[in-house]
């Protein structure tokens, strides 16, 4: 682990710190998304999707380091998979963000903006967990043990959500376009967990 | 193909025979949870949560031995990629049982109870197979052509149910519910199908 | 990049050459599909399947080739990507068509036609950048750029598409099917994407 700058310019672990701060500025827009009424969702929308392809490039760096890089702190298809997680993260919260205006919502369902509260808590404790990248270990198991607490939690929302949703509407399109939104929600979350999984690996393999 | 014990305890070929044997036990709560009227099923669904939990432990263990060993039977990234299958099968199964409760399924079609049969062929041969995991090569090869050929029935069952609820039902959301719940037996199914998929390249590389 | 051939027969590079044609033979069978009436489309879709099993024997004989080769030009689980990735997009064009069938779409809106469309520009080019696949490198950025572009408008138009489909009908069913119908075009062509982005990880790994 002592070697981590093989040339110039950022480490690759400074990289992916940078590129993790975007999934805390995604959510709190997603946040306010959640909160807009249809008109301000549009505008914030944009901010949202901004946000969204600066992540882009900074998969990108992340990924030219990678590939252009000898040596590495952890195996390469670690590194790989941590970049395009974070990455799938932040698509998906911009998308659920989408689906909003897409499927033209009104106001979302109370419970649903604990979905939106947990995927900012994702957020933030995957930031500060990977603003640490160039040293996983044991000691960040409180990380994923939240991770997974957050993930469970969100389950459960979001299934007491849905089942509320087909058994008291009887008008199928907005049961339709509710549940695309929530699926989305649900989606992020998923994947947050799958990052911390490869965290958790990577600090096994350097136990 | 020698080496198979590195340190002590079990070898990482044992701990995915242990773990594939979770798909039996899944699949077959998974078919009395189809066959139960809407009140037991919520009962059987704890006991296939329980099985799900165990199922995730043993993927643990196995993943846990292959990042701390050094020597391994089979490329590292195939023994990845087979506990994660078996880990995603038996998430399927669980998540087939769970949507049936969600959505409040009563009877399910007779033909539905086909996939679920078909789900517990592929577990059955499944385990069979990785029960042998420490000797995988061309001898194996029934195993995959049999779920290929399960996997083949299963599309054409699932296609012929989803058919027939379009077709006939003026109840959107009765049909919808309905498919979240096909779609999620053929996914187990197609899963199956990738496992099988990574043990035939694993008997490529040793042939 | 100078070793290409290992053992006798087809390199793995002409193997991946010749997969990748299926990819340009689906697309215009799905053309067909598109534009047919529902019976005519029965047919058709029997082509398409043809089709589907000639590339999965295609991708078979790449896979084999990787998986008894020593010497690769390229990583290992690249060349393994790439095969998987054209068998995803052909799969992807075959379900298209399936979905028209199996929902009984009557006539698709005339935007549908532009995700076809696209789907067909994306096989085209694919198709161009694998044929060269011996020699993957910075060159043939103008390949990527242009699968961006097409992934960007076909998002535009699957969006646009939804939106008028979730505003306008009032018949729930109905736009259920269109929607899972769209749902497979737009998949198919954020594979071809994801494909390129495999081709632009080798062609920085070569520079």
């Amino acid at each position: 682990m002592g070697l981590r700058k093989f040339s110039g310019g950022p480490t690759v672990t400074q990289l992916i710190a940078d590129q993790s701060e975007h999934l805390v500025r995604a959510a709190e827009v997603l946040a306010k998304v959640a909160e807009a009424n249809p008109e301000s969702r549009v505008e914030l929308n944009k901010t949202l999707h901004d946000i969204e392809n600066d992540a882009d490039n900074a998969c990108h760096l992340v990924l030219q380091k990678i590939n252009s890089s000898f040596v590495l702190p952890y195996d390469r298809e670690d590194l790989f998979s941590l970049s395009s997680l974070i990455d799938d993260c932040v698509d998906l919260i911009d998308e659920s963000g989408d689906n909003m205006v897409l499927y033209n919502v009104d106001t979302l369902p109370a419970e649903a903006h604990k979905l939106v509260a947990i995927i900012n808590d994702c957020a933030r404790i995957t930031f500060d967990a990977l603003s640490k990248v160039d040293s996983i270990d044991e000691h960040m198991r409180a990380y994923w043990v939240e991770i997974n607490q957050l993930e469970n939690h969100g389950d459960t929302v979001y299934r007491s959500l849905i089942s509320d949703l087909f058994a008291s509407s009887d008008n199928p399109m907005e049961v339709l376009k509710m549940k695309f939104v929530l699926d989305r929600l649900e989606s992020a979350i998923d994947r947050f967990e799958t990052l911390a999984a490869v965290v958790e690996t990577i600090a096994i393999k350097e136990s």
